[in-house]
Order: structure tokens, then C-alpha cells, then sequence
């Protein structure tokens, strides 16, 4: 059994990694902090849990965590960083659902975050956490950068264009959508109800943390930058993200059988029948990716866009789900261990 | 006063003008078909109506219509052009809010509405009825066709773009995503709560309706055909449009004050200062479009899209809204008349 | 014209009131304060209003007010008691929307909202403005009370019982739903959308501080001291309540009959016909209370039990509205005068 | 492996099972009938099941669940009865979802389903499935009749009470809220979105079928004819009951323990600490029932009425994940085999 440690366990993706790993044959959860719910019961403050798992909160600390095999970040920004070095010299391996070690342009980093980085040389040995794109490298990680959820359906349904070279990658444009739950556990008057519900609305158009790390997995697949405008839309959803990919094929070829053979294997990315339209609660709660091809009409007879539609659940595939897949593949369990659940439909 | 009847009065388009009308200064409603539901009082089948509107349904016939000075389609498309002739003999105007009269190429109408058209020198006769690019043309109208939700939308977003020849006029993009009382008031399990709600997708891909309407208005404007990509997607609000509109600059201006100066005296487009993000809530049950326009990020020190956020509510500048003020423009009323109710905020 | 302004207008009452009064024929909106967001313009903070209202918001304090012929508080409990004396020796009206006036036993009040009353002498002064209750001493009052929103519905569905004498007045339940704006615009976290959203619950089932209010109204009614379950429940809509009253009949009678001849001319309620299931949306954004009757089956060849469906939309009827209508009744306008707005459905 | 066999699986029920049966350990699923959809891959439908379950509908009939040990009807209701008897003896056992063997009076049956029943003697056999009231039948059942959703949750609120003869059994009131999925998977126009969202509303308050079998199993339990008033709500969710039950004490006793001594050891019912408040999502998804007590205040200083909220996802413990548990029982299984999955929240 794999003793799993969670840090700032009390957001969504906090509870997600609970539910997931809550039922997960090889872990044991072996502790959780929080420095503000320290000694509340975990089936306190979330009662969907209640008598299925029996820990309480502690104070986060070295202590708490002592003991684990793998210690997960489900902390805001700018903690993961500060602590990483001591959980790795605990011999203990490091899944960071935050951002902190996401970007390996340093600078970039600190420009979109707002933070001096605090641990530079962590930067330098963490893994991007995409199994379709480092599967390999993440086996052998001590430290894993999981990815952000509109980055997953992004690189996802670019991947297979991008390192073919058939379209313009000086103009990719993706349009996504997503549920609130992506903004977090939080306070927030634009997040409430009365606010969220019944409206849908673009945020962050002038600049979202999400562009430069989808841009910097793309240009890792294409060997070059990317050009890329990422628009991203909030949707009266609880969970999901539909990401809308336009890119300008420069060069024709057999898409739906390039994605096919690109994701051929792949526990955990559908390629869909051509013509196919995903939907988000297809993948609610569950590990999975969904991607679909379409050529639609443009002009009389022309067309060179080509649109792929890509479908995660953000709190899953977008986040603790794939976290999860990443602790498997680092610790050599089946990748899809723990994940079987199917989506909940309706 | 005005004496208006409406034709089709059960689905959304038609009890939304029945709100509209109801409150209008100049107008009475005179009578109202619907041939299912004749004899039945519209409140009975409407409460939010009750003692409001006292009129019951009747029989549709020439005979239910006499005497009106307007009559509204709220129907099916395929009706109102087998209807038309003699609405307009009887000496009434007609706006038909149905897709009958909105495509000038015949052709075109039938291959995307897979119907032989009843009345070809009726559409020779219509006028489009987007007051922003027809005003003067709608003020001298018999028969007048209400746009599409979608093409009123997308169209007020991009004229100011298109007629002035910025853009690439080959490679428009509407991402678009609707409200699900777009889809009509009807009982089809696609549109249950069970399964719209709380999911996100994308619909149509492969052609929409709405497509060749756009472009058509967009030629218009341009003096040449243009290219679009257009993308419809169902979301789970129950009014509201919001179209992501991107369209790669060819030639830099300050597309700010391009846009405030088309639309200056506009009564029912608002464009916003630059950088904010309309939400579908702030048009809520009101007769506005409100606009925004971006330039997001796109690779290191270039960035040649444009982003337009353009929305209205889908039933009323989207439908019923946009009709009254075409009514308003063909008998000499202030363009206004009637359509003053505040957006429904929160 | 009636000069009026609003103290603490950054609310969800505050923007009902700003929405209604903007439209209404006979008012000037002069002033709206809010210490925190002095200097902004309304429209910057409410979008929908763009266009429509031209002021900003101002330091709160007599100087803001100065020169209106009444002042509504939409502030927070606690503040309006603080500020009246000031605003009536300025010689205008004051209608409060919290619940600073609603209840005249000062040590139940102070019980219940844990607060030492800052105005003794103005509780006794204040009418509590439900029009259909109280519509004579309203008309001459300087200080008004205005309803709950719970208190609205649920008084409204019990009144004609209760003056009748027909039921167990020892043993009314009122199992209430509302809509998460009747919380107010906050940002916590129980009422975001991930919380909120596909989330059904009661809340403050050991007590609700509309309760004492509920029961000093039909209390009045009666003539005597009431028993009264209240339960709360938090539906996952933006507006409306719908109450579910239960009440044991001990006399037999006309109940359809009863409730039509006691709301007889009423403007604002709407007796429904019997065995009518009103539903929120047919109040949405209109200031009507809309009521239904039923007996439904208990056992074999008995029943006893009097079913009464009441729905409102809680910042209407249930707020905003209300007040409006009691500012016409205060001022000697009709009392209708403004709140023509027809439901908007769907 | 037990072989299972669903009859009618398109519905939310169907679906439901499906979900649960294919990540049971000890079913294999083997045929799955849909007289409309014969021939279609059940995956091809229900896109969230791809890759999970390689079926494709099959017409009715015997030889399609020749070999089956276990069939479950999840068929609308009239369908079961006419085909039960050729189950049982091909020497399957049979649980039925529908409401065809739920009642034991056969006259009460036929007035409410408004249908001849086609197997008066089966139902004479029948074991009705709560386990909670009828383990050790269950266990040696060939034909189970799966308990309705509202009276699940209202049996399991109201047993311990009932049993005890603690309250007045005249007069108990169960005010119940479901989600839409309740209505199943239907094309009808009360449940589309745009009628159902941002809504509430009581239904069929003159007469359900759900209120025949409630009193059944409360007279089982209370050993004489109970009076009962249960009026059902639609709430805008798509999964989850919340019943809030009222009773008037008649003997005061310690209901917290009594609850929490007549549940104790039940796996898939939690009484949660007193004063709780269980809210939908807390068992959305998964196969529990919550339970909370509250005394709420009536008067000043007097209470008799008892509080009961109880929370239940309509299509797990309300429907198939009940089925499940039932069908576990049926075959000496661990109870709680493959029902392990956590509540999905947010």
C-alpha cells in the first residue's frame, strides 16, 4: 500500500484526490493538513465522506506528512514551492496540483504569478505532468507538475496537430469553456449563485495564467513557439470544460486517423467518431478526455479550419484525477488504477 | 393605437412578444392564433399572463386577422410563406420572426430549410430586419424578416469590422453559445433538464442554419463574400447569447472608437469600454446588444487577432424584442416604444 | 415627481429598487450611497443599467439625502435604526427593507439579531408594510417596515384562515423554499454556484429570524398567539420563494371562496383557480403573489389537512417591489404605478 | 459472476444500472433489450459508457436473457407483469424498478395505474425491496419490487417513528422535493430546461402514486392504517430527494437514539448528529440515505412537532443502486458489493 499524504486538502481538488483515492485499491490516506481546519474531521466539513474516511485535519508540518510515500499539493499557488524541498529529502515523492512548478521559464513564471520563485532548482528537475505528452520522464519523477485543467483539454486536442505540422501554429485559437468549480473552493461574489447561474461570460480575455503553459507544452511538441489566443469563458456548470480548437491547416491529411493513432492505447483519451459532439457530462467525474474532428463549411467551396472539440471534467482528467494517474505511473501501479469510475449521467 | 395580431402564439417567441406587446403604449393586441390551442384563454396556458392579457387563442384563417395593422409569425418556418400573400392583401404589415424571408438566394433557403418555397417574390420583397444595417429599408417595409438569434449577435459584431475592410474577410470565426430557449418550447430529450443541464456542447458543427444567414448579412456589409467558421454551442442558461468573434487584422486601427462611432445613436447597442467582458445577465429579458472588443496575447510581441464579445438575449433582440422595434420603425413610432424594461439583474 | 434615494444600494434589493424606480413614471432617483463604493458610477457596478441610470454612488450621510421626499434603506440589519431619526427630521419618508422595524417586541428583536436597538421609540412609530395587512396605516405613515421575504408569502397564504378562524392556530407549518438571492449579494461560500448549484437543502431549521415575524403578523391577524413550524429550504433559482403552508382545518368551509373574496381587488394577489401548482417562474421579476389551494388525500374517507401554495419573487413582492408599492401608497400615487413589469418567462 | 439481464435500459434507470453493474465485481452484464434501439451499441447512446460497455441493445423476449440469473425491469409500468412470470420460470430471479409489484392491493394498484394488472398472483409473492424493512424476505425472494424514490426516502424518514408509535400516525405530513431525473428520461415539455430551471413547484398535490405506497409500508411498519398528506415538488437539480416529514409527538422519547439504534449497522443509511442539515449532493451519485432530527420552535415555549429531514439520490438508493443492494441480498452477496462509489461533490 502506498501511504499518500495531502497538503491543503480543504478545495475541491483536496476533495476530489479524496473521493479518488478514498477508493483507490493500493493507497492508504495517511494524513491531511490544513492549517485553518486542523482537528476537524475530514467527514465534518465534507459529509459525503462521512464513514468512508476517518481522518481529521492536522497542522501542516514536516511531522505530519512523515511516513509518506507520496505527498500531494492541493494548496493555492505559491506553497508548494516553499515546501518541496523538505518533503523530497524525506525521501517521500511530490504530485503538485498548484502551478509552482508548472513553467520552466523562470521569469515568465514570476511575471504571470506575482511571486519570487523560491525554489529555482526545483523548476529545473520537475516533470510536466501530461502522461500523453512526458509518460516516460513522469515514471521516473520525484516531482511532478500536474497540469492545469484548461491546459489538459488543450494540449490534448492540439498534440497530434502540433507535432504533425499540418496547421498554422502561428494562429491556434482556443476557445474554452468551463464550470465554476475551476475557480476553486472560494468566497467569491462573481462565483456565487446568483451570479454564476443562468449567465455565461468571457473572464481574464487581456491574459489567464493557463496561456503560457499551454503554450509551452505546444512548443515542446513542435519544437518552436506557438502562437495561440486562449479565451476563456465561465459556464453555469458545476464541473466541465469544452475547449473549441480552430487551427488553419496548411497541410491535408487524414486527421481523424492521425488522432486515432496519436491517442491509440491511451487509457484514458477517446478519440470519438468523426462528426462526433462531446459533451461535458460524458466525462462527469470521471478520468477521461473526449475528443472530436470537424471540417465545417467556411466558404463556397473552401475550407481550411479545422475545429477539434475536447471535453474533461476539470476536477478529474483536469486535476486530481490525472494526479492520481501520475502517482500510478510513478509508482509503476496499472495507470488506471483507482480511476475506474464511470461518468455520472445523468 | 396599433392593432396587432400574432400568428403561432404558443412557443417562445411568441409569448415573449405577448409580454412585449402587452406593456406597449401604442399597441392592442387583437387577436392571436394557434390552431391547437384555439378556444384555450392565453393565460390558461401562460399564468405569468394572468390578468394581463385577456385574449383566448383562435383558429389561424384570414378571418382571426381582420383588421390588424400587424401581424407577427411566431411559427414554425415554412408557415408564414404560405400565409403571407394574404396577410399583406388585407392591408396589414407583416414580420415574420420564422426563417421564411431572411434568405435572398432561393436556392440557399431551400438546400438548408429542405423545403420548396411558397413565395419567391415575397422574399424578392422583404426586407431584413436588423434595423442597424437596414433602418431605412425596414421604415418602408411590408413584410419585414425578423433575423436570427445567432445572426443578429454575430452580425452586430462584426459590421463595424467588415464594412470597413480591417479584417481578413476570408476567415471569420463565431464561436458562439446559446441559451437553450433558442432551441424553441418544445419537448424534445435533448433539451430536458435532466440532460441540458448542468453540460456543455457543442451542436451542428457540420452546418447550422444560421450559417448562411450570417454570411449573407456579412456580404452585404463587405461588398464581397465572405468566409466564416461558425460554431454553435448549448449552454445551460435559459436566455442569453454570447458570441466570441475572432477575425485576424489586416490592417491596425483603433477599432474602439471604429465601433463607438458605427454604433453612436444606436438605441439598442451598447459598446462597452475596452477590456470588459459582457455577461449574457446584463441584457436579460431587455432589447440590447452589448459589445466589447479585446486583443488577448498571442505569441511574444505579435498579435494579430482581434476579439469581439458581442451579446443579447436570444428572444428578445435575439426575436421579439428586435421585432417590436421593427414594428416601432414601420409605423413611425420612436424606435423605442415599448422597449424599456431594464435587464433582470440578478 | 418624487425625489427619491437609496441608502446602501450595492445590494440585491438595491439593484431591484434601482431597476423598478428607474422605470417608475413619478419618481427621480436623486441619490444612492454606499461608504465603500463612493465615486463609482452605478452602471460600472450593475452593467444592465448602462444607459439608464446616470448616478454614482455617494458618501452615505444627511448631505447625500438632503432634498428627497423619501429614503429607502437596503442596508444590512442594524444600520437603518441608526439612521432614521435623522431622515424623518429631514422631513422625508423612510422605507426600510431591513428588519430593523419589522418587529415590535424590542427584546424578541434583539434576541433574535443579537443587536441592542438603537430606536425604541421609532419601532413603536414604524407600520409594517404589507399592503394587504395594513394598507390604511401605511398610507399615513412616515416610517415604514418592509416585509420579509419568507414573511410576504407566507402571510399572504395564511391571512384568510387565520381571520377566519377555520384551522389549528397552534399548528401551522410553513415548509418554504427560496432562491439563493434571498441571502443577498455575498460572497460566501455556501451560496456559490459548486455549492449551490444541483443542491437542494434545508437550513436554519432550529430557528430563522423570520419566523417571530411570521408569527407577530398572523398573530395580528388572529387575535391571539399562533403555533408555527417555519422550515427554510435554499432551491437552487435565483428568484422566488414558493411556500407550502399546512394547516389542520377545525371548521369546514368555502376555502377557494374565503381566499377570492378576501383578495378580491387586491392588485398585487392573484387567487388561482383550485387545484392550480403555481410555479416561481410565473412571478419572476413582477410584483405578484400568486395562491393556490388544495385538500389534498390523507387516508380513506378523511382528510383534514388544507394544503395553500404560495409563490412570490423574493426581491419583488418579497422586497424590492413591495417597498415600491408602499411608497405609492405613502405618497397617494396608484398603487400599481410602476410595477407594470409583466413576469418574464421563460 | 452472476449473469445479469436488464429489460429496458434506456431510461435513467437503465442507464443507472449500467453504470453500477459494470463496475460490480461479482456481474457480468449479458444482455441488455430495447425494442426501439435494438441493434444499436448501448455505448452509441450513452457515449459516457464507451469503452466500458461493449453490449448493443437486443430485442425483448426470452431468448435474449436466456441464461441470465438475475433480470431487472427498467421498463415503464405495465411492461414487468406481462413478462415476470416467463423470468421466474426460466429460473431467473427478477427485480422490477417499475411500480408493477409494489402494491399488495390489487383494487388500490389498478385505481392508480389505471391498468388491469397481468399477474394478480405474483404480486401476492413479491417482496418489496427495502431492505431496511424487509432483509431476511429479500434474501429468499425470486421477484423483488424495487421501492418508488419519494417513498424510499420517506419510509426510511418516518420507520423508527412509526415503529415506535412515538407520534400521531393520523397526521403525518411529507413535503417532498425531487430532481428532474425523477421524471425519467422523457421528451416532455414541463421538463425541459427552459421550463424547469430556475423554477419550483409542487405537482400533483390532488394524488400521487408514491402516496399508496408509503402508507403501505408505514401501516407494515406501524401495524394499522396511517393518515398521510404527501405533496411532491419539482426543484431544478437533476439528481436527489430532500423529504422534509413532519409528525406531532405524542411521547416524548430520545429520537436521536432511537434513530440511531434503528439504523444502527444498516450500511447504506446515516443518521447524522442532530441539528444537521443534509443537503442533496452529500449522496449524489451514491447509494445512501441521511438523516437528520431537529425540534424546531412553534411557540413560546411549547413544541410537539417532530422534524425528520431525509436526503436520498433518486436514481441510487431511489432506484438502482437499491436494486443493486436488493440483488446483492438475493444472492448472498456482501450487501454493499459494488455499491462502494463516493458521493461525487462538488
Amino acid at each position: 500500500m502506498i501511504k499518500a499524504g495531502i497538503v491543503g486538502g480543504t478545495g475541491y481538488t483536496g476533495v476530489e484526490l479524496l473521493r479518488l483515492l478514498a477508493q483507490h485499491p493500493q493507497v492508504e490516506l495517511k494524513s491531511i493538513t490544513s492549517r485553518k481546519e486542523a482537528g476537524t474531521p475530514v467527514a465534518a466539513m465534507f459529509p459525503s465522506l462521512r464513514g468512508r474516511v476517518g481522518l481529521a485535519f492536522t497542522q501542516p508540518g514536516a511531522q505530519a506528512l512523515r511516513g509518506c510515500d507520496v505527498v500531494f499539493f492541493a494548496t493555492p499557488n505559491g506553497v508548494a514551492m516553499g515546501e518541496a524541498r523538505a518533503i523530497l529529502d524525506s525521501g517521500a515523492r511530490l504530485i503538485d496540483l498548484s502551478a509552482d512548478f508548472r513553467l520552466r521559464d523562470l521569469a515568465e513564471w514570476e511575471r504571470w504569478y506575482k511571486l519570487k520563485h523560491a525554489a529555482p532548482e526545483l523548476v529545473a528537475e520537475a516533470v510536466y505532468g501530461l502522461p500523453e505528452l512526458n509518460r516516460e520522464k513522469i515514471r521516473g519523477a520525484r516531482l511532478v507538475a500536474n497540469p492545469g485543467c484548461y491546459p489538459t483539454a488543450t494540449q490534448l486536442g492540439f498534440l497530434p496537430l502540433v507535432e504533425a505540422g499540418l496547421v498554422d501554429l502561428d494562429h491556434l485559437i482556443a476557445d474554452a469553456k468551463s464550470g465554476v468549480s475551476g475557480a476553486g473552493r472560494k468566497a467569491e461574489l462573481h462565483l456565487s449563485f446568483s451570479e454564476a447561474s443562468d449567465n455565461f461570460m468571457a473572464y481574464n480575455v487581456p491574459g489567464h495564467r493557463h496561456w503560457p503553459e499551454i503554450r509551452q507544452g505546444l512548443a515542446q511538441a513542435a519544437g518552436r513557439e506557438v502562437g495561440l489566443v486562449f479565451i476563456p469563458h465561465l459556464a453555469p456548470l458545476i464541473r466541465g470544460i469544452h475547449a473549441t480548437l480552430y487551427s488553419r491547416v496548411t497541410r491535408e491529411g487524414d486527421f481523424q486517423a492521425l488522432f486515432e493513432k496519436r491517442y491509440a492505447g491511451e487509457p484514458f483519451v477517446d478519440v470519438m467518431p468523426a462528426g462526433s459532439h462531446p459533451d461535458t457530462r460524458s466525462v462527469r467525474a470521471a478520468n477521461v478526455c473526449r475528443i472530436a474532428l470537424h471540417r465545417p463549411p467556411q466558404r463556397s467551396g473552401r475550407s481550411d479550419t479545422l475545429v477539434v472539440l475536447a471535453v474533461i471534467d476539470n476536477l478529474v482528467k483536469g486535476a486530481a484525477g490525472q494526479a492520481v494517474q501520475n502517482m500510478n505511473l510513478m509508482f509503476g501501479l496499472p495507470e488506471a488504477a483507482g480511476l475506474g469510475q464511470l461518468p455520472v449521467v445523468p
